[in-house]
């Protein structure tokens, strides 16, 4: 029995499938590369946390030189503050956990970095930072092409580093970008403009952050930028690979998944389907996983529990009670679908990571 | 104020956004519809928990007459044994949860009904039944043209039969079919094939079940069938308008969640992204979801934490800091990425239902 057919039945036997399992040797050598990039850049590494949801994940993170972390939602930072994480930057627009009081009672206990794109969510920051009793670190978040949150031009951002000065409860503290792949010229035109308003104002943003697993292509290139945030790197995917900034062997994440079902000739079923493997297109890639015992297999369709196989370019097809291991599109929302995530080193069992931060409401 | 926006105020201040809801008065009126549909038709009623993983909520479909339970996964069946449920059908080849174990342990505690397409899945099933100390309930999965699971051919089915009289640990319970929308006769062709050959073999199917909300309309068109099983119709949504089994006031469960950015003239972003709305196009619908408060607004594209809103065709825009409902494409999907269901009556926020069978391995 190989390696792999060995670990296949431990964790099938353990755990049963499908099971999703990240290889502790791909990841470190994910995170000491993201960190290289930054360091090589000379910028600060801030990961994004949302793709792996654990605080023991963010704690190799931060062992490796990452200064501090990145998280989506209020909730991520919460259980990330539990863990003794005190450099959080929340990339967002928090006005939900603003409204119920969580953005306060979490400010209370730990100096948050939050965003904002507009005056609405700036007035509830300062609500919520009067509420807490100290004021809160504001960035505001531009947007340079991509269409997302982020005000769409300096003289926006200005007016509401204006409209922070004017708060007693709120600081402005730097400049989120998520510069398109293509627009790190224009995002350089635009963080010029802004800086230029700063300076009239005798203002500096002391943090400048640029975003994106892709976009470790261009790090470093927007002068001024002080820290990347990217999430993706630490597993890696699909999408990655397409992007052309991982190779398939630098996918640390894999969901082991069991054939069961060969109903038809050319056709196979896996027990992992869209709440296990989600409907995430990746951005139009061909399928929703790549089959790594079966390159030629393409996994086509889902139902919720079900991965339907087109096996119809396999010369070897797999039989039933086989287990694979599929490369899903998306590993952050794979991740998400799940409570723990399996640890294996080396071909054995090492651990089993709570994903912590998962199912957070705000 | 009206009703709708104080509890839009109410949800948002003790919960949060996104925060997902269910009208408990419209989760009523579908279980009796659902019920008295099965009555009428002449068969039980097994609804599948899979949408709401919820032991209230089984408890209620079963208080409504419901007789048993169906589930996708062991790890559901073992929440709702826990619960006291005693009639339990899982509806699927159960290769992963045999192989660790769960499937022995569980049967060893309530008598489970299960389903099977071929040899290797009885062969784990005998050895888990063995292992139990208590034979298996094993039905059939037929498949009569949706390429799902099941066997192709009656002769397929009348083999396995034959394995499972064979064995001393199963015992032959039924059929399981899934027909197509356009496949009835097909199904019933299928069944009376299959019927001859148990007849022949003197076995009677105690079980004929069929499926699906939307097979709803053609529920008692099998001749045969005994029960049948459907999950979606407790909250229906926006798959379930389209197949015209609902309509939008049967829809019961809804994303409640803020603006939270309006960058652009025709642009807003909501705080619900493909982690809480999910990615399931639904088979091609138009978008992620409707607005109810802003039924021309597209909601076109997702982040993990955001989704796009087109409001290019909206008189009438929202803005930031507004909370709007979105009724999602698949509400099964949607509950599998939260732990909780706040349930409203009313215009009141009655009880927090958690969803207990959410984010089991096997």
């Amino acid at each position: 029995m190989t390696n792999d057919e060995s670990l296949k039945n431990a964790i099938a036997s353990r755990f049963g499938t499908p099971c999703v399992v990240i290889d502790l040797d791909i990841v470190e050598r994910n995170i000491a590369s993201a960190q290289r990039r930054c360091d090589a850049a000379g910028v600060h590494n801030r990961p994004h946390i949302k793709t792996h949801k654990s605080p023991q994940l963010a704690a190799m993170q931060l062992a490796a030189g990452a200064r501090g972390i990145t998280c989506q939602k209020l909730g991520e930072a919460e259980v990330m503050a539990d863990a003794g994480v005190d450099d959080i930057l929340i990339a967002t627009n928090l006005l939900g956990a603003a409204r119920c009081g969580s953005l306060a009672a979490l400010q209370r206990r730990v100096s948050l970095k939050v965003c904002a794109d507009n005056p609405v969510t700036l007035n509830a920051y300062a609500a919520a930072a009067a509420d807490a009793g100290r004021p809160l670190d504001v960035l505001i978040e531009c947007d340079t092409g991509q269409q997302r949150a982020g005000v769409e031009t300096p003289a926006e951002a200005l007016v509401l580093v204006d409209q922070i000065s004017a708060s007693a409860h709120l600081r402005f503290t730097g400049l989120l970008y998520y510069p398109p792949l293509d627009g790190w010229p224009a995002t350089q035109a635009f963080h010029d403009a802004v800086r230029a308003g700063l300076i009239k104002r005798a203002l500096t943003a002391e943090i400048v952050s640029t975003g994106g697993t892709p976009n470790f292509k261009h790090i470093g290139e927007l002068r001024g930028a002080t820290e990347h945030r990217a999430g993706t790197c630490i597993f890696n995917d699909r999408m990655m690979v397409r992007a052309g900034v991982a190779s398939a062997d630098d996918c640390a994440l894999t969901v082991y998944t069991s054939v069961v079902s060969r109903a038809g000739e050319t056709r196979g079923i896996l027990d992992s389907g869209s709440k296990t493997l989600t409907s995430d297109t990746g951005g139009n890639l061909e399928g929703f996983g790549d089959i790594l015992e079966h390159p030629s297999a393409r996994l086509h369709k889902f139902a919720e529990e079900h991965g339907f196989l087109d096996l119809s370019q396999c010369n070897d097809k797999p039989s039933i009670g086989d287990v694979v291991r599929v490369v899903p599109n998306h590993a952050c929302v794979v991740v998400n679908m799940v409570d723990q995530l399996v640890a294996v080193r080396g071909g054995d069992i090492v651990d089993v990571l709570p994903v912590a931060a998962r199912g957070k409401l705000v």
